[in-house]
């Protein structure tokens, strides 16, 4: 089997990886050279090729930027081999799963996996162990691509789990791209105090993700802004709660709310 | 010379075992008798004593909540020793250092040093190793008091670092209260959510101080309310800012700011 990879960075290259080291042969493509060098270079990849030739590999994985995965999705199905299987690794998945409803041999996915790094440089074939792999495929999407794609991710020791697309859009707006508004924020929050080393361990947990990869985390955050922005206007209003038990000296409520925080913290890490 | 602990908590016990190291006679009060026990088990503190005993000591440190603070340290003052110095270790400074202007012998201070457990079980002589520990002497506060503190302060291997209580207060509701704050919304923003572990990494990150003893945190955010409510008005500013670039789906403006969060982020880290 012949394994296509478009955008050869952290994910592309991981991916690479896992399935070279499975025994597949690894095509890749890249706009950035350097990229496809690197990948090359660490053996995540066989050899570079074109899209066409990519377009009719047996298994085509798009690891590219939210901005630009429509359009070359858009050409690499438009050109695609009779039974090319496509899937993408888009941190959200509204926008392409409802380009994807009426393309049976493309599968929209998501590996819930990365790295504070990016770049084929930092590819490991550890990336995806353990992982949930969400999958958003529609009532068309064809049975047989679906259960390949699955194959593949477990062969890379992620799960591959099947949910609707806006639950998705949804759980990584709270789940990832919130924390990195938060933490982006809490820098934001520094800059109006004069420049001294007086903070401790939990600020340097919770900034820890602020501040990576400033392009691709302005595709991801527009990419999922509708949801993003619903799930920060419900933020904002609980900032307000707070705000309120505080200038009301409001003992109790916020006791009350600390307690529901340590029980709903419980409750979540038994899930 | 003999050191008087009052409250043998985390911070409490871990001064004593710090002093008692260093060769210091460490007596201990403490209205929880199960600390108390746990702290001289521990070899934190030599033996108990009452606050009329303590208060004639040498060097008393106050390491108890801040909602009941100033009665306690109005009592022990009240009946202090001829010579006696006494410290706090509250995490709020504006409050006690205004009640403390008049008294010469009593220097307000703030170990920047903490753990998510409480209690003298999980004290450690290594707590304040390399920590900023922060004094807010007045005017009238005794030059020698001052000096006896931070002599103390250094053999715990801190660094003593004298700021006015305003400062100690906005930097403390900033890089200490606000994550607090930040990361319980979290955990009651992902409330909303089915019961799934789809987080990342970085959902562990932000929310590992969650939930931390909460009857000690309302304490803590109250004592600083006012300078707090002011904090949480302005990153809450920040997120309306950061919805308004989502809802005008101005990808310049996001990524201009993301930018600058990440020469902002590596400015603090020179500092």
């Amino acid at each position: 089997m012949q394994i296509g990879i478009v955008g050869t960075g952290l994910i592309g290259a991981s991916i690479g990886l896992c399935l070279k080291a499975q025994g597949y042969e690894v095509v890749g493509c890249d706009t950035n050279k350097d990229h496809l060098a690197t990948a090359i270079r660490r053996t995540a990849i066989d050899r570079g090729a074109d899209l066409a030739e990519i377009a009719k590999l047996d298994v085509v994985f798009l690891c590219i930027s939210p901005s630009i995965l429509i359009p070359v999705a858009e050409e690499l199905y438009t050109n695609r081999g009779e039974l090319t299987i496509f899937t993408d690794c888009g941190s959200t998945k509204t926008e392409v799963a409802a380009w994807a409803a009426d393309k049976p041999m493309f599968v929209p996915g998501h590996p819930m996996a990365g790295h504070e790094k990016s770049g084929p440089s930092y590819a490991t074939n550890w990336l995806f162990r353990g992982a949930k792999w969400i999958l958003t495929p529609s009532k068309k999407t064809d049975k047989h691509a679906i259960s390949v794609v699955q194959d593949l991710v477990k062969k890379m020791e992620a799960t591959p789990v099947s949910i609707d697309p806006a639950t998705h859009d949804r759980q990584v707006g709270v789940l990832s791209h919130l924390p990195h508004v938060v933490a982006a924020l809490l820098i934001e929050a520094r800059n109006s105090l004069p420049l001294e080393k007086v903070s401790g361990g939990s600020w340097k947990d919770l900034t820890r993700v602020a501040g990576v990869d400033p392009n691709l985390w302005t595709d991801i955050l527009m990419s999922n802004r509708q949801e993003l922005d619903g799930i920060l206007g419900e933020y904002e209003a609980n900032i307000h709660k707070i705000r309120d038990m505080l200038s009301a000296n409001d003992r109790e409520a916020l006791q009350g709310f600390l307690q529901h925080i340590v029980v709903s913290k419980e409750r979540q890490n038994e899930s």
